[in-house]
């Protein structure tokens, strides 16, 4: 048993053609799959009809308990059962998850010391329950986890959609291989950001350094690429940063040992 | 394997307190057990607040692309996740589903003739997917199913969540004894609805036609029981008409044959 994670983020979810485009895909890779989505723009769009002042604290924004309901009717709602209902039509026995679903991923809530994000969860791989997941994957379910997970206590927490699938690659990889794949808008790794075809094929925890050094990674890939060789720490076989389009095509930057 | 089903409605689910004790008492509740609910209020306000104009036709609402939204949003996110963060808070180890879940409830969208509803479904036992139900009851899961489900081509339908508690205990009942549960603001049947205490405590098909005769079956408690008869007649071992309050105390009207 294995299992690729795919995450996908704004630019697939807020484009109807290329959300139905990438599920179309999606729902063609043989094997254990699992889908984690962010919810791209519909929640602020949401806010803003429903006259909900976003509060920003050092550049990120709070989720006060208004913005809470919004995210989880946005996230765990619309954009989670879209997707499972195009899946479903696309022949992939798809199942849409909070982490509260069957208490698969549990967060704490981020301390309010020293700056109080309000409901906000972070997540380890120790809050992942790799064996109700596995258990939906051997019965030929498709996990679609949203980003909202819960504190086990009844209140629901808005977490990092990246974070999510990174935190459920390293809960499942202690008993299968896993392999991670976060799908944007980018083919891969730029090593010059002004040529979208330069992507850098492999990068190891050996080969990262200089590479960071010559500072051919750069800018917001540095926290991306940085965030993948934690998870190959954590034991996942690999982790794609790619495109979500062409799914199939192998291409993208690979991070492994 | 036997299961019971119980369906709340607005009068628990518009009232966090009312809610709270609801769900304690239903998570102490021993054996396999499903939960259906509907939105409650919540939506028709949610409506409102984003300026969508409510259309009615012969007094029903119409189901709308923009209305479809709102409901997906309310009874799929935030009411379901609430309903199961809280269920495991309590212990109570609750999966949250919509229809397209698991391909768990399949309807069919009604006729546009001769009134067109909209994204309004209508579901029938053979629309449930038992096999997949029973799959997660034997987990030790407790599915909690809102009204929204899907026709299979994609496309999620407002249902009404009495009809999906209705037919899922039907679909259940061709492999387990099923017992029902409508639990609402009264007591049970009322003899005189003047007099809340007046419940009738059992109605059977054959005793059914002298109530009715006689008027004291009438009103709103026509459709209540002749669907409850439906049930019966359809497999379901006994449905009660019950209140949300007191789970334990085998209060009610219970129809059976």
């Amino acid at each position: 048993m294995m299992v690729r994670i795919y995450k996908i983020g704004g630019n697939v979810i807020d484009d109807p053609e290329a959300l139905s485009e990438f599920l179309h895909e999606f729902s063609r890779i043989p094997g254990d799959k699992i889908l984690v989505h962010g919810g791209g723009k519909e929640s602020s769009r949401m806010c803003r009809r429903l006259g909900i002042e976003p509060k920003m604290i050092e550049g990120r924004r709070v989720t006060d308990r208004e913005t809470l309901d919004v995210v989880t009717m946005i996230y765990a709602g619309l954009v989670n059962k879209r997707i499972v209902a195009l899946l479903q039509s696309m022949g992939c026995n798809a199942v849409g998850l909070s982490g509260a679903d069957g208490d698969s991923v549990r967060a704490t809530r981020r301390s309010p010391q020293p700056v109080d994000f309000g409901y906000v969860g972070d997540i380890t791989p120790r809050g992942v329950n790799a064996e109700f997941i596995t258990s939906l994957l051997k019965e030929g379910i498709v996990p679609v986890f949203c980003a909202i997970n819960h504190d086990g206590e009844g209140t629901l927490l808005n977490c990092n959609a990246d974070s999510v699938a990174a935190a459920i690659a390293a809960g499942l990889a202690r008993t299968m291989p896993v392999d991670l794949l976060f799908c944007f808008e980018q083919k891969g790794v730029l090593a010059d950001v002004s040529n979208p075809d330069s992507v850098i094929a492999h990068i190891t925890p050996l080969t990262y350094p200089a590479l960071r050094e010559a500072e051919i990674i750069s800018g917001g890939m540095i926290p991306k690429v940085e965030n993948a060789l934690r998870s190959v720490d954590a034991g996942v076989r690999s982790v794609t940063i790619r495109s979500s389009q062409n799914l199939a095509d192998g291409s993208g930057t690979c991070i492994s040992v």
